[in-house]
């Protein structure tokens, strides 16, 4: 397996492919098509080919994919195949939204312990979780096993708790913050950013737009 | 302008261009290099330029780019120099936290509506929006110049939710819901699917871990 060198992209469409294949093993399919596959998953199938071939040696030429067999493995890689354990910092809307939020369980993760700085939210109980106070941090991620931490702060803010996260012994963060966050090597970082993504479609819609003035203003063209 | 071609990737980086280009603004820079931008955004400086070329001629050689007129210039091309109407489909828990969330404001975005299928959440009342049954979409987009449909509902739901969207006429579509969509080419989609990124996280994590232990087993070289 060449680690290091996998994009993100990849290991992103891969959980896309777990999903599918999930699906798939629910209704009772048995093996699959890359053609099929990459339709469901609304993707080119050299894609998925190619994707996989990262990994290693997946499905039967002119058969498919054997859907359980694949699930199993693709599990394995992305490390789906036990519970993670979670540690959220920032117990405002979004935070408290995030506790409550079934799609965490339902994928593996459970969150296992909350932290803010506001004395007022102290002590608050969301869901199974109690809120600690910050200076609580380094003893509970440990207590607790706290590998991934959840940053859903102020942008001011993010960079300190990262950086109280890392201290603390996290392996990866989850950052809601719009803010780029420094973090050392062996600490990973995804950003969870929805302006950004909004930022996407407003280019996308924008330049569509004017696309389609440029083709209504061009003069009528003859046949020559 | 390609426009036809240019990648997500590139238009999200130039997000995080204009990000830090406020930035050096607040604090009065007005001249800043490639490799400095670079090293602000955590992105290498041959990528900003080659993202940059997409859209035209920017900066000048052996100076840099003027900071005031690359904002500018990229708040163009991302239809940032005006307010965009949101609507969300979805009062839930999260749903609420996207409604009270400061980040969509601050970037020129605006829920001007909010639907949801519960008659008990009808008429509930979350910061400046009164929340409308589903009944309402098509007029409401219409009446309040909705752009945008923000899809907050449970993953079942959520191709539903686009298609009514889709009918009631918005350009675009921001899917917090882990549910591959459907919609006609010509309405963009953009998905925030936190499981996939923390899938990522946990894929970083694991082969991390698994590349460590084969060094710790590999036995001590000896120097020839």
């Amino acid at each position: 397996m060449k680690s290091a060198k996998i994009p993100s992209v990849s290991i992103t469409r891969l959980s896309l492919y777990a999903r599918s294949l999930e699906l798939l093993d629910e209704k009772g399919v048995e093996v699959v098509s890359s053609v099929r596959l990459a339709d469901i998953c609304g993707i080119n199938p050299a894609q998925i080919r190619k994707d996989l071939a990262y990994f290693g040696q997946f499905g039967v030429r002119g058969v498919g994919y054997y859907v359980k067999e694949l699930l199993f493995e693709i599990r394995k890689i992305l490390g789906l195949d036990r519970e993670w354990r979670l540690g959220l910092v920032g117990v405002g809307n979004l935070g408290c939204a995030l506790l409550r939020h079934a799609q965490f369980e339902s994928h593996g993760y459970t969150f296992v312990a909350a932290f803010d700085k506001k004395p007022k939210r102290i002590g608050m109980k969301i869901g199974d979780v109690e809120v600690a106070p910050l200076q609580a941090m380094n003893r509970l991620v440990k207590e607790k096993g706290i590998e991934i931490g959840v940053i859903a702060v102020m942008p001011a803010w993010a960079q300190k708790a990262a950086d109280m996260l890392v201290r603390a012994g996290v392996c990866g963060i989850l950052n809601f913050a719009p803010t780029q966050l420094r973090c050392p090597a062996n600490v990973f970082v995804e950003n969870v950013d929805f302006s950004l993504r909004l930022n996407v479609l407003r280019y996308r819609i924008t330049s569509q737009r004017s696309r389609r003035q440029r083709t209504r203003s061009k003069p009528p063209q003859r046949l020559a």
